[in-house]
């Protein structure tokens, strides 16, 4: 017997193998749109039918959303209760727990992890959720319930920044739902301890997706000097220093999260080694260039310079300059890592884009590392290109 | 002053600019070549001019190959001699010794490292080498000395096997060079002890590329059932077990190389954990999916399927049928790992073809990881697409 719901219909003729096949997202055009679909409230659970009225799979429907309907489970007569979001949260959590040794990490990365437009970051006892999509927004009370449950988290703080939100008609209103906190949390990770701010920081508090290459980096800085631009709270240049670095300059715009990285740095035991400039990183670059100042390991992780296809062109431009200014700061035989967090720049442009950079700034190199986001971030196999953090490193040669 | 040495030149009105930017090779219809040049011995080292007769760089010819000269220095009076040689060696021992605890590593990674067309493999108190063009070959000696001298390492075999020396016009004999060499060598990675045979083992008898990957997989492998497909000497297999996976089954066409493995595994302390069967992997994993059997960690790293490019297409569909077959054998949320080592094919068709594999299997998954040979195998910034190892980690759902 069917379940009553709404059921919403894909046009005639139009071709549904990509659905079948777990594409996660079903667009405004390509459905039988009229006053009652129209009509349906943000977050409805429906059932999709292909053209023949075939049911296809259990979506969510969003009519102020382009993505029309998001798919939830390839059942189409599937119950999204308490019980199908924990069975997904167990099984998420059962990855981490075997790749991480403590509790720090992204837990949910939305379509990936079977919850679309859903952020889950967890820091020990704390979770920041993202409910990017209405219907984990309207089910939020329900979500917060059973993740404590499921992971025994006491503190659940709601993130409502960004601009996933605003594409779905979601308020931006951060608030804590469920326990309270007040201090900046610590989180270790690589040997260093990091000062994540739940509440006001950017995202959610703290990037765990270059944990992996943190911890490369860290290797190649042992003994050396290390300039982390665009440092946020010191992601590379703390687990740098906790790995043997000589010292570490962080360069960032924000004067927030430097003061957390100096935080991080007191709470890591290397304060003695730590520098910082509140800056704009490209303004500090050609500073640091005029000071005559080298470092034998240097990153630049950006915000995203291309951020949707109409700026990459731009974008790329930005990178290769990004390149250039970073290139004439590594000591001779040192390493650059340059990093790329841009959905609408693939890796091989990346490349191009940074290897030009280096040219220009009269460098040969050699590419050590080509790596992505920690696995904590899986993609879906049908959103390949949500593989949106790159990460190269270079050892620039003479 | 300039150095006595022959000079060979490019084509009138031809573009010089991917040689200035460092691409390493000359192929021949690049060069005016006559009967002078063509009667230049295999591995003359020369000056490469451009079309108005400018020097552009210091090269070695090889009158027999496609790739007529390869770039050695940028500097077109380099004087290549036992100091360019040591020069190169501790710049590349230098990166690997800040990249790993004990000295067992790809050294020489060819054009990457500025040592066009030869491999050096570290094996503690040994070292492989394969010079795998002429310029190598002619000085061998002299490179053997300088080795020594640099790394410190008493014993250097020449592996002779592979078909880039054939397309060299070199010999396929191996030989020890220096010192003296018995039994298979020990070889520590990742908390196992694995076995190479230095004289007659697979090109320099362990693939380091994987390293990293056998780390990553051996961390999910925890408590479950290995299946390591083509596993040569048990280099993932190994891994998992000393990581703490409850058993291990590795499956190769070699006895050889099983043999290696099973002589790992009791070196490793794990022999009561490890089985291995000797077998062509399609049948064996037909056969074992009729036995009804699953493994919660499936790994295939296939040997090359598509080495060039008139292969791609009958490589791709092998890459799927790997898929397909591995897929089936994975138990519930288990991972399947899977490895291409094809030049010919890019990681986007690698994971397409593995997908497609993995949804004929009637099998749903999130991508956990995706990554490349590890940092001892760096590529030429120029020859990008020697990014020839991909390796994917999937997660299958239910």
């Amino acid at each position: 017997m069917n379940i009553e719901r709404p059921t919403i219909r894909l046009k005639p003729k139009s071709d549904s193998r990509h659905l079948r096949r777990g594409f996660p997202w079903v667009y405004d055009n390509e459905l039988v749109t009229d006053r009652r679909t129209r009509a349906l409230p943000a977050g409805t659970i429906a059932r999709l039918e292909d053209a023949d009225r075939k049911p296809i799979a259990t979506v969510t429907v969003n009519p102020a959303s382009k993505i029309f309907a998001r798919l939830l489970d390839r059942d189409p007569e599937a119950v999204i209760d308490r019980h199908w979001i924990a069975t997904r949260l167990t099984r998420a959590l059962q990855t981490r727990t075997a790749l991480f040794d403590a509790p720090f990490y992204r837990l949910i990365h939305a379509e990936a992890d079977g919850f679309p437009g859903v952020i889950i970051d967890r820091f020990g006892d704390a979770a920041v959720i993202q409910p990017n999509a209405a219907w984990a927004d309207a089910r939020l009370d329900e979500i917060v319930e059973v993740l404590a449950q499921v992971t025994g988290v006491s503190v659940v703080v709601k993130s409502g920044s960004g601009r996933a939100r605003s594409l779905e008609g979601l308020d931006d209103a951060s608030a804590v739902l469920l326990g309270s906190i007040e201090a900046p949390v610590a989180v270790v990770m690589n040997g260093a301890t990091y000062m994540a701010d739940l509440l006001g920081g950017q995202k959610t508090g703290l990037f765990y997706d270059q944990r992996p290459n943190h911890a490369f980096v860290a290797r190649l800085a042992k003994g050396t000097d290390v300039l982390d631009v665009f440092s946020h709270v010191g992601g590379f240049a703390l687990s740098a220093l906790a790995g043997g670095a000589r010292s570490a300059l962080c360069v960032d715009g924000s004067n927030a999260a430097l003061t957390l990285a100096w935080a991080g740095a007191k709470a890591s035991g290397v304060a003695d080694r730590f520098d910082s400039r509140t800056a704009d990183a490209f303004v500090a670059m050609s500073a640091l260039a005029e000071e005559g100042r080298t470092f034998g390991t240097v990153i630049c992780d950006p915000p995203a310079f291309a951020p949707h296809k109409g700026a990459r062109d731009a974008g790329l431009r930005a990178y290769e300059k990004v390149a250039r200014l970073g290139a004439a700061l590594v000591a001779p035989d040192g390493t650059l890592t340059l990093c790329s967090c841009s959905h609408a720049v693939d890796a091989e442009q990346f490349r191009a884009a940074s290897l030009r950079g280096i040219g220009r700034a009269a460098r040969s190199c050699q590419i050590l590392r080509t790596s992505f986001a920690g696995p904590d971030h899986p993609q879906h196999p049908q959103l390949a290109e949500s593989g949106y953090l790159k990460a190269m490193t270079f050892r620039l040669l003479g």
